[in-house]
C-alpha cells in the first residue's frame, strides 16, 4: 500500500473512530488487520474472557452438541426423588436405556458417574483380584482401561495394536487358543477407540471367542459407539457394555450407563474385588422398585428422557444411518483434502469420529489452536502417542449435514492457516456432492417435495 | 442394480431390521433411498411432527439466532416491574440502548411491540393528517409503510424504485426541490429492504435534503440495519429512527425500539395524528423516573441487556465490520455460483441479508421448501413482486464465518436439488479463501497464536 | 446486656470472623443486629445489588409467577415464522386461546403488545371519533381507558363510582334508559379492576342492556380475570374482550389477547378510528391461513401454549373454583387481621387479587416497602385515588395454597413492622384452616389417600 | 343436604358444565368434594401425571431448592472441556470451593458422582483393609458409611448412639484412652445426620481426640452441613470432609466434594485400597494445571460457581446465621404444635433440618403422604428405624423464611389431616412471631426502610 493511500486510509479510519462507529470500508479493514497494536485493548483483559457472536463449533468427539428439546428437559428446580412418583419414572428410565445397548434381556444399571466409573463397575462386580483377563492397546482409552485394569489387581495380557487399527481378532485367536485350561476370565474390548477413531469389529470378536468355545466374559466398552452405531448387546452376547451421558446420547456428562447379562450377573456373585459405590448390588435391589442407593441426578435423567425419545423417534437403524452418512461426507473430505485418515481399514473407520493425520512437519496442535483461536471451532487435539500428529473431528450425537460442514469449512480454513496446503472447498465439496446426491427428506417434510 | 443385488440387500435388510437395530450397509441405504415406501410410519404422522437430530439452521433476515448468553438472561420466572429496582434498570436500559443508535442527543424509547409499531410511533407522532409526506417504494417493507402512511391519513409522494435499487437521491432532490413552499413535512426512507438485500444511502439523502436547505423530518426504518451497520443518528441528523428486537440485537421480536431526536420530539407537540398506545408522551413523562406507562416485557429487556453487553464488548466498529466481513463471503459465494444478487450496485449491497436470484425457469421457492425439507435450513423466501425469484440469506446479528458457511453448504446442496446448476463447492470455496484470508484472531485468544 | 457479656460477645464474635467463618451463636447474632454498622460493606454497593438466598416471592396482580413448564418451553433460540410448520401452529394457538374466553363463536386475535394495546384495538376496531360510549371509573384501570377513549375522540359518558365498588348497574339502567335514539355505541365495563381489587358483574350488566334493549356493543377489559374467573363470552354476549398474557395466563408480558363478537366485526366495516397495528383487519385477513401481517413473539406462544395445556388438563371451572378457594383464604385472613377489603359487597370481590385497606394513620406504602426490603416479598402497592391506604395480594393465574399462605406469612410480619396491631399468625391460622378443611387431594394423587 | 338442595345444586352444576366454563358456586364446590366420582376422568390418567397448578414445594434436606440464578447458570448447550479456557476455570473452581470448607490449606477435589462416592474416596485414599477406625452410628447415614467400611474391608468399631443424639465425645474418649497402641487409623463422624437431625459437635470431638494425643485421622461427613453450617476444616483439624453438589450448594446431584489436608494426603501414600475411579493420585496429578483425569459435569460447574458467587456475596457467617434463623423458626412451630424434635439435646439441634417426631399411634407417612397428595409440599419421610415415627422438614441451602413458612402451613394441614391435633396456625404464629423481631434489612435494601 502506498504511503498516500495509508495516509487516506487513516483519515477515514480516524473520522470513523470519533464517530463512535463506522462500518469499515474494506481498505480501512486490511489496513487495520495489519496494522501494529490493531486492538490494544485486549491485550489488558484476562485470556479467553470475550464472548465473541456466533456460537462455539463443538466438534470434538463428547461432550457433544446438546439438543434444545433436551436442554429444555433439564431445566428443572429442584426435586425429591423420594417423592411417590419417581418409582415408575427411574423404572421406565432403565428400561428404555435398553434400546440403545440393544438388548431385551440385558439388565441396564445407571450410576452418577462417568464411562471411566462405568467401566470400573464393569471389571469389579465380575472379577477378583488376580484374574486373567485380555485386552488390546491401540489408544489412550484402551491404555487407560489397561492401567485401571492393573490398579485393581487383574492380570492383564495387552495384545498391543498399532494405534490406528482395531482389535486383531487373529492375535485374540492365539491367546485363546492358548488358554488351554480356559484360565482367561475376560476379554475387554473398547469398541470405539475416541482417540483414534476406530470401531473394533466386536461380532468377529465374539465369533473368535466362539470359535474356541471360549466360556470367558466379553466386557465392552461402547462410550463413544453406544446409542450411535450399531450395538447388539444381545445377538453379540456381550456380558458388560458401558457407556456414558455425554457421548452419543448428547446430555451433559454425569450417567455412567452399564448394562449386563445374566452371565454378568452370575460372575458378580464370587467377584471379590472390592466395590461399593459400583456395586451393582445396591442397585440390583433397589431399581427393581424404582429405588436408587443414593441420590441420583435428577435433571440428567430428564435429559435422558428427552434424548431416549429423539432417537425413539428416529429409530435405531436410522440414528446409524445417519452417523454412517455423515461420517462418509467427513471422509470424502479428508480424501479432498489429500490427507488419510488414521485409520486405514476401512473395516474399521469409525462412524463416530474422525482422525486425520497432518503432513510431517506439521503439528497437529497448531490446526487446533488456530481453529478455536479464529473460528471459535472445538476441534480434538492428538492424545498420547498421535499428540502433534493428527486433530479429530467428532460428529456423533446430535449432529447433522450443516452442522459438519461448518467443521469442514473450518477445518479447512484452520489447515490453510497451519500451512498444511490445501485447496479452499476441496474437501467440503466433497462432502456436499455427497450428501446431496444421498439426502432423504426428513420424516414429517416428504410432503413438501411431493 | 441387478434383481440379484437387490434380493441380497433385501435380506440384509431384513435381518438388520429383524435385529431391531442396524448400521446400514451403503448398498442397503441407497436401496432404500430408492425403494417406494421407504419409511411407510412416517407418513401417519402429522407433518413437521418430526424433530430431527442436530438443529434448525436459522438464516432469514430476522428472527435470528439468539446467543446462548442472551437465551440464559431471559431466564426469569417471574417480576414485580414495580419493585424499587426496576427504575434505575429501566433508564440504563434506555440509555444503553443509544449506542446502537449511534447517538448520544436523542431520546430512546421502547415499547412492547415490534419495528411495524415502533414505525407507527414515527408518524403519528411527528405528522397529522394531511401532512406530505415523500418516501421511496422499492421492496414489501417500503410498501407496507406506505400503506400505513395512507391509513393514517398522510399524503404521500411515492416515487417508485426498481425493487433491488435503493433510494434515489436525485429524484428525491426533484422532488425536494419542486417543494418551494417547504410543505413536505417528512422524507421516509427504509433504511435497509429485507425483501431485497439493499441498504440505502441515508448520509446522502441527508445531504440531498441539505443541499435543498429543506426543513423535513427525516424518519429513517433501521429494522434491519440499525445495530448490525454502520448507524450514526447523530452524526446523520435523522429525526426518528426505529428498529425491532428480533434482528440485530438477536433477542425474540417484542421490542419495537425507537430513537427521537429533538426536533422530532417538538413535532410531537403539534401533531395531531391521534395514538395512545404508541404515543411518546406517555413514555416521556414516564420514562425520566423508570417508569413506564404500562407493563414491560422484563424477559426481553433481560435479553437486550446481555446482547447489548456483547455488542458492546465487540465494538460497533467491529460489529459493522463482523457484518461486511460475513456478507462479502456471502456475496463471493453467490459469484462463484454464477449468480447473481437481486442488489446490483455495490454501494447498496446489504451486509445484513444477501438476496440472491435463480435462473429463469427456476422456482426459488423450490429452493427454500427443499432447504427446509431435506436439510432443515430455513432460508428466505421471495416476497411480493419478487416471489419465486429470489431467496434470501439472513446473515445480520448473532452469526459467525462458521454459521454462515453452513448456510452457504446448505444452499448449494438445494439449489441443485431445485435444478440450479451448481458445481458442489464452487461457492463456499469462495467465501471460505475470502475468510480465511482475512481472519483475525477472537478477541482476548491472540496469545495462542502468538 | 451487661457490659462483661458484651464484651464476652465480642470476643467470640471477633475469633468467628478472624477464623472467616462461623455459625453465629445466639446471643452474638442479637448483638449483631442491634449494634451500630453490623455490616459496612454493605453501604458501598449500589441500591438492590444483592441477590439474597431462597426467592423473591411475587404476589402482585401480574405479572404472575410462571410455572417451570411454561419457562422450558420458552426457551426456544430463534426461529423463523415463515417456516412452512408455523400456519398450523398458529392457527392452533389462535383456536385453542378460545377456552379461556369462554367461546366458541368468538373470533381471537393475539397482538404483540400488552392488554393496553388490545384495549386500543378493541375500540379503535369498532368506533369511530365522536361516537357516544359509557362507561365506569372505579379504579386506576377504568380511568386510563376513559383516558384513552377521550384521546381517541370518543364521546365518553362516565358514571362515576367509589374505588371498591363495581359497575352499577342502575345507573347504567338510567343511563340507557335516557338514550331513546340509541346513541350509545358501546358499553365499556373492566371486568375486574386491579387497582381495587373488585370484580363487575358483567352478565347483570348484559342483563340491563337486554332489559333495555339496547343495541350498544359490549367491550369488556377482562385483563386480569380471564383466564382466572368465570368468563362466557358467548353466554354473556360480549362484543369485544380483551386480555393480557401476564395475569391469569402466567407468561411473561407481550401478547394483548383479544376475543370478537360477529356483532364487533361487522362494525368495524363502518369504524373510521384510525388504526393500523392494531387494526383487526390485517389480522382476520391473514390468521385464517396462519399468517400474521408482522412477525410474532413466538417464546412467548410456546409459553402460552404450554399454559393452555396446563389450565385445559385443570379444567376451567376448576381454575376459577381454585382462584375462589384461594382468594376466601386470603379473606378470611384478612378478616384474622381485623382488617377489611377495599371492596365491600360481597358479590364484586374479586378472586384475582385482594386489595386490603391499612388503618388510618398507617401507610401502606410502608407495609409493601418493609414486605421487599426484609422479606422479598412483592406486594402491589396503593396506585393513585388509594395511594398509601391499600396494598394488593395478587393470586391469580400460577398459584396455589402453600404459595399464597408465604404472602399472608409475609403481610403479617410486614404489617407488624409497619405499625399495624396484628397478631402474629392471626391471618394465616384462618387460611389454613379454610384450606385444610376444602382441600381435595391433586387429581392422579388420590389413590395416595385412599 | 337435602334432596332437594342436592337437586338445585346438580341443576346449577350442569348449566355450568354445559355452558363448558364456570366458576363454581361455594355450594357446588362442596356437592362436588362430597359427590361419588366427582372427578372421573381423573380415574384414567397415570398417577402423578397431572400437573398443578403452582410449584412443588420441596422441603426434603435435599435435593433442595435451586436459585434461579444457578439454573441460568447452568443453561449450557455443550462445552469442551479441553478447550483451553478450561484450565484456568478449573483451578479458579477448586480455589473457590475452599470457602465452604472453611479451610486455607485444605486441598479440595471434586469427582463427577456423589456425597456417597466423596466418602468412598476418603476411605479408601487415606486407609488399608484390615486398618481399624471408630465410628458412630446414631442415623441411617452414620450406618450406612459403617456398611461401606466394613465392605471395604476396615476393622470398624462403632459406637451405638440413640437415633436423635450425636457423637458421645466421652465413649468416644473411652476407646481411644483403651487405643494405648495407637492403632486406630480414623475417627469417622457424621457430621450432620439427615435422619435424625443431629448435628454433632466435631470441635469437641477434635479436642477429645487432642486430649489423649491421638494420631489418627479425622474423617469428617458433611454432606448436610458444610456450606449451611460453621465449618472450619482448618481450626478443626479436619482431615477429609466430604459434601455433595444437592446439599447446601443448592445445585444439582451429580458433585462429590472433598477437601483433604496434607496429613490425609501423606497417609494416601501408604494406604493399600484399591481405588481408580475415586482416587485422589489421578486427580492431584492433573488438577494443579487445570486438568481433570476424566470428563467433568460442566453445566454443575457452573451451577457450582454461581451458588458459590451467592454465598460469598452473603458471606459464609451470614449464610450460617440464615439457617440458624430458619432453623430457630422452625423449631419455635414445633413448639407451638405441641410436638418435640427427635433430637434432645439442644447442642446437636440442627440448623439444615428439623426431624419432628409425631404422636405414638400415628404414622408420620400420613403425613408426609397428604402433604404431598394435597398440598404438593415434599417433605422428608422417616427412614429405617425411625420410619413411620418422625417427619422432616428440609431447610438447608438456597432458602429463605417465606418459603419456610408455606412448609410450616402445609405441615400444619397435613398433620390436622393425619389426625394430630394441632391447632391451625399454632405453629407457624411462632416462627412468624420469632422472625419479624429478628428480621433485619436485605443487604443493599436498608435505604428503603431509612
Amino acid at each position: 500500500m502506498s504511503l498516500r493511500a495509508c495516509s487516506r486510509l487513516q483519515g477515514r479510519l480516524l473520522s470513523s473512530v470519533a464517530r463512535g462507529f463506522s462500518s469499515l470500508p474494506a481498505e480501512v479493514e486490511e489496513a487495520f488487520s495489519t496494522a501494529a497494536g490493531a486492538a490494544p485493548a485486549a491485550s489488558t483483559r484476562p485470556a479467553f474472557s470475550h464472548t465473541p457472536a456466533g456460537r462455539n463449533h463443538l466438534f470434538v468427539p463428547g461432550p457433544v452438541n446438546i439438543h434444545e428439546n433436551v436442554l429444555r428437559a433439564m431445566q428443572v428446580p429442584g426435586q425429591n426423588h423420594r417423592d411417590p412418583w419417581f418409582a415408575d419414572f427411574y423404572k421406565k428410565c432403565l428400561q428404555d436405556l435398553k434400546m440403545i445397548f440393544g438388548t431385551q434381556e440385558g439388565t441396564t444399571i445407571i450410576f452418577p458417574g462417568t464411562g471411566t466409573g462405568g467401566w470400573e463397575s464393569a471389571l469389579t462386580n465380575t472379577l477378583s483380584p488376580g484374574d486373567k483377563v485380555v485386552t488390546f492397546r491401540y489408544g489412550l482409552f484402551s491404555h487407560l482401561w489397561i492401567d485401571m485394569m492393573q490398579r485393581l489387581g487383574l492380570d492383564v495380557h495387552v495384545i498391543e495394536g498399532r494405534w490406528g487399527d482395531g482389535a486383531y481378532e487373529d492375535k485374540l485367536a492365539e491367546v485363546l487358543k492358548a488358554d488351554t485350561e480356559k484360565k482367561i476370565k475376560a476379554v475387554c474390548v473398547v469398541h470405539n477407540e475416541t482417540t483414534t477413531g476406530v470401531t473394533s469389529d466386536i461380532p468377529e470378536v465374539r465369533r473368535t471367542m466362539d470359535a474356541h468355545n471360549h466360556p470367558a466374559l466379553l466386557l465392552v466398552d461402547g462410550v463413544s459407539s453406544i446409542g450411535a452405531l450399531d450395538f447388539q448387546f444381545d445377538n453379540w452376547r456381550v456380558d458388560v457394555a458401558v457407556t456414558g451421558s455425554q457421548k452419543a446420547l448428547s446430555i451433559p456428562t454425569g450417567l455412567g450407563m452399564v448394562c449386563a447379562s445374566d452371565k454378568a450377573l452370575a460372575a458378580m456373585k464370587t467377584a471379590t474385588s472390592r466395590r461399593v459405590y459400583y456395586d451393582f448390588a445396591d442397585m440390583l435391589r433397589t431399581n427393581p422398585t424404582g429405588n436408587v442407593p443414593y441420590t441420583p441426578i435428577l435433571p440428567l435423567l430428564y435429559g435422558m428422557e428427552a434424548s431416549l425419545k429423539l432417537l425413539r423417534e428416529e429409530g435405531m437403524a436410522n440414528v446409524a444411518a445417519r452417523h454412517h452418512r455423515l461420517a462418509e461426507g467427513c471422509r470424502k473430505a479428508v480424501e479432498g483434502w489429500g490427507l488419510q485418515t488414521l485409520c486405514r481399514d476401512p473395516r474399521w473407520k469409525s462412524d463416530s469420529l474422525t482422525v486425520i493425520e497432518v503432513p510431517q512437519g506439521v503439528d497437529s496442535q497448531k490446526v487446533v489452536d488456530v481453529a478455536y483461536a479464529k473460528y471459535n471451532l472445538s476441534l480434538g487435539i492428538g492424545l498420547a502417542d498421535v499428540k502433534g500428529k493428527v486433530f479429530r473431528i467428532g460428529h456423533l450425537g446430535n449432529m447433522d449435514e450443516l452442522m459438519l460442514s461448518s467443521a469442514l469449512c473450518g477445518a479447512e480454513m484452520a489447515l490453510i492457516d497451519a500451512g498444511v496446503p490445501v485447496t479452499p472447498g476441496s474437501g467440503v465439496s466433497r462432502a456436499i456432492e455427497y450428501w446431496q446426491q444421498t439426502a432423504k427428506p426428513i420424516p414429517t417434510r416428504e410432503h413438501m417435495l411431493a
